[in-house]
């Protein structure tokens, strides 16, 4: 009998053992088709800005974004992966960030681990997406070189530092506020549309933007179609991203980033009550297919922080409600003056500013665990204006620095010959529309104002 | 030695409370996966039906396609999904429906189910990608509402009745006929099929389309690329949406969704080798990449029934057979005055119809566990006529009330300018053919015969 | 007590079954998705060919590429998958081989077997992947019959014997000179290459690509937004065939194919710095959008063989160097008289030769378990040597026979009209682009010469 105890006991080892590998296993798994799909959203964004540009600035929006994702890459292993590791107190460096520097023994293949690697690909993925964010917007006029160095630093630098701090189990906004980001509507779209509003301010408006009267002109995208499947294919990723804002313990029930118990099935409602929502509002308010879907992510964006909570039916009134306002933003942001070709400051900043904010609205209350205080709406306003400065600041100097040496934009000719004539050795359509007819390539505004044209 | 036999007995009952739970987080995984893979079908259904149409209806046609999905989401939430847990036995409310309640604890986010929300998402998916399959048949000519109304009764209301009946272990096609369907050809494709059936008997067929000898002439689509990538990209879809047709038990085998046994291997294989025949099906009789990628598509309807009984080699010469026979179809209907614009009738009609038929004529005698009769072609006929009548019955209905009052279809003068330039606040190709040229503005058909054709 | 000891020997037992069970479901899901991430490298080389074609011949390259797909998998259903586990050896057929026959029980639905079933998905995958490296290259004049003969030898025959001698725990190229591909960068694209470039060097130049000083014309992709977006599709779908290299042992960690441990966290590493510098190289070298996506893809080949050893940004050097390089290569390539319409011969070819060679230089030594001799750039260079040799030759002198019986190739005033007037009953873009402009239809080259340049 004794050696019955033994065997049973060596099993229960055994399975302990086989057991634990395949959690670990099946956790890699998870974050790897994370990373995967997460692809795809670089697919959508490529689409989308081809689609988005006019016939002449095609492949040069392509490079521009193909190029932030491929320096993100780097620069994120480098030091951003370090950066969320070291900065969750605040500006103090945190015990055990060493094991994110690049010459780490994580940082590698390493048969003991099979974790950081598949965190590190979930979270350069973060990094791309938030920096192709800025990339839609500024398309047609800014300098490859300026993007590049915009790129790198909110990838690789800012949002990631906003992430340590309220999208962390031991973010200061996490601990000391309860602030609460599930999907990161905060650390990634808010502060990728507040960087973004602080660039388009100094980098100013395309050529015939607006007209001597300030009244803006519609520089229309070259092909809708490609936009809008763009946009689709950004959805599909975004339940790559989506998935990678939630941590899978063995054996456990999820948490979501910061600690908090969740599940993926709450996140599967909302996503798609939120998305519906968004699609139907912005229909609504707009009856445009380009903006039907940016809506469709604004809906998305609008429920992200409170993923892991709403009801679903409210999520739905949340998504369709941010999908009226944000195109009416949009277009007072478009009449102050300020040329987003694509609508990011409104989607993701407006969009993500909502996101968090309501939390505190509908959630105010909502217990945490581990210590940390309940959600409130002091504690999501918090989050809010720590993000929107964190945002604004650094893309407002950094450019104003760049547009007095004179480098943020590309010349003015350049411009209006079209970006891909010059910086591009081949043609997007060279038996059709590559060569932009007489009317496109003149725009109708009022081209000696486009630059001098106040933004704001 | 006692204390050794509790130490074990509290390792082992811990080792199954990880176990249960890590099984739980998989399944849950598994259907989150299989969401998203699904959303890449109506990327690529947005695609497909935009290159489908004319340049003149590309975003009017972009529009119905996003709002179907955007309309299914909460109806398929507030009673779709009930209708599904309530109606197995027929017209009588199961017990434990009201599980599927809008208000129930089950339908939001709840850290003691991670189950509902994925199951309800990926059967939400399946419910836009069924009210889909009549959204690419009438377009350019069909009344937004109008369609509107049609798809949320087709994808929140008649196909789940329908897989209640015969897509669920209770369902009663299933325990008294001994129904086999394992991947939906009855319930999702005959069943929209036959609706959509109904639909275009009262839509008629757009402007220009029949001579006054009643000769079709083709409506052609304006980006055959566009169209064939986007059918390549449902067929992406589709592995998630396959794998929505099967229960991940936890720690046991696989089963169909009516209970029977199953592996998701025997889908991989017939999956595959009814997708290969349906394309050389396609290829022999058309020679065209649409009709090809159709008939991809209809291969592996036309194995769907049987994708977990199916002897590959016998899949591949069921889904060539199919893919020649369809594109004949096809053709039959449009020489019978029914205007298809993408061919979904015998696509999806006809080709689920040989789905759910073949099982009986091969896989007669296979047997069914928890007391269904075996699979007999009797039992797959019945399964047919009644969701033939349950898809058709309510479509034709219905779209003949709407026509009755004169709201299933846009005006005569819209349909001729485009829908684009009416109901679009923006152009598809602004530099380029968002105008078309005056002979596509201009069909050549017998304008004055266009409603006036029998269909059928 | 006893009775204590027996229920806990009970329910160890039970957790045993249920723990195995569990694991088999895992390891079946992963290789679900692999297979299903794959179909969008199809979406993705549909979308490439067609946009690398000139407008009268894109239909037919989509006809190509889609029936490569549709005759590898049932090939590689009778034949390839046999090939691969009988001939690990060498040339004698294997023990156990049998189980790989067509009619064995294992080749079809067996509620005892999920794992053959999913197994064989994701080769049938990397066969047509395989295949449609090749497909590229050789469009607008190869004679579609010709060519499925060939895709069929490549995809179900040759790189499939180059897998069981080199990507396999018994081939002879592992345990005998511990070749070491973890990702197929020989077995896969070096081998693909090196038939495109054998088949090449007989099917000749496109009409008009050479002046009759045997410069090169510049034969443009009418839609390069339409090739870039496929290439980053066929990004998204490598995240499926990486994973596909990897084998999941339930309850254990990652081997790779050849039985070496591994991880997927070093994959993922590994996989995006790859692409990242591959990306960059291509810009440094190109700034030309379609190179830059192209090099990319180069970038993760680069680091294929070595994707679970390299330290990350040895992996982004070498992906940024070989992304330098190739479009040299390529364009060496074409000064040679060699018509390679997208640089498969370079990309793959040489971006395979590249990955297989430079695991010698740096990680020579790497140790082998299993009785495998550790890796040394003497067995990469055997490997290397072999599997260039595999894949030259047969794709020379088949398509030599093609060549002298005269069908390799269209007759030449299709090839002027354009094999979509010819080949295919419909049009591209009948609104717009469908017939090409005179000065397209009518290339600037030297019709003469075309076929009798010699290649090389």
């Amino acid at each position: 009998m004794d050696q019955q105890i033994i065997d049973l006991g060596q099993k229960v080892a055994a399975l302990e053992a086989a057991s634990t590998m395949a959690n670990t296993i099946n956790m890699e798994i998870f974050y790897w088709w994370c990373t995967a799909l997460m692809i795809t959203i670089h697919a959508g964004f490529l689409a989308y800005e081809m689609g988005a540009s006019r016939a002449k600035n095609v492949l040069a929006s392509a490079i521009k974004n193909l190029l932030a994702f491929a320096f993100v890459c780097p620069t994120f292993f480098f030091f951003g992966w370090w950066i969320y590791n070291a900065f969750p107190g605040g500006l103090t460096i945190a015990d055990g960030a060493s094991a994110a520097l690049p010459w780490s023994m994580s940082m590698g293949p390493n048969l003991s681990d099979n974790a950081t690697g598949v965190f590190w690909a979930a979270f350069a993925l973060f990094a791309a997406t938030t920096a192709s964010i800025l990339s839609g917007a500024v398309i047609e006029r800014i300098r490859l070189t300026a993007f590049l160095v915009l790129a790198v630093i909110l990838g690789s630098v800012i949002w990631i530092l906003a992430a340590a701090w309220g999208w962390h189990p031991s973010g200061w906004l996490t601990t000391k506020f309860g602030f609460h980001d599930a999907a990161a509507a905060g650390c990634v779209h808010l502060i990728a549309g507040a960087f973004t509003l602080g660039v388009l301010l100094n980098l100013g408006p395309r050529l015939g933007k607006y007209n001597a009267d300030g009244t803006p002109n519609a520089l229309k995208a070259h092909s809708v179609p490609l936009t809008v499947v763009g946009l689709m294919l950004i959805i599909v990723g975004f339940f790559g991203f989506l998935g990678g804002c939630i941590i899978y313990n063995p054996g456990g029930q999820w948490t979501n980033i910061f600690g908090q118990p969740a599940t993926l099935s709450s996140f599967a409602f909302n996503t798609l009550m939120g998305f519906a929502g968004g699609i139907i509002g912005g229909w609504v308010k707009t009856r445009d297919p380009f903006w039907m879907m940016s809506c469709g992510l604004v809906g998305i964006i609008s429920v992200a922080s409170g993923l892991d909570v709403w009801y679903p039916p409210l999520a739905f009134l949340i998504g369709t409600f941010t999908g009226i306002v944000v195109p009416m933003i949009a277009n007072f942001i478009e009449k102050k003056g300020i040329d987003d070709a694509v609508g990011a400051v409104a989607v993701h900043g407006c969009g993500g500013a909502i996101g968090v904010l309501v939390v505190g609205v509908f959630a105010a209350g909502y217990p945490n665990v581990n210590g940390a205080p309940p959600v409130t709406f002091f504690g999501q306003l918090v989050g809010f204006v720590v993000m929107s400065l964190l945002g604004f600041v650094p893309g407002y100097a950094i450019s104003a620095v760049m547009k007095a040496m004179g480098t943020l934009r590309v010349p003015r000719d350049v411009e209006i010959m079209g970006l891909d004539l010059v910086e591009v050795p081949i043609e997007a359509y060279p038996e059709n529309i590559g060569r932009p007819a007489a009317e496109t390539l003149v725009p109708t505004g009022d081209f000696g104002s486009a630059t001098a044209v106040p933004a704001e």
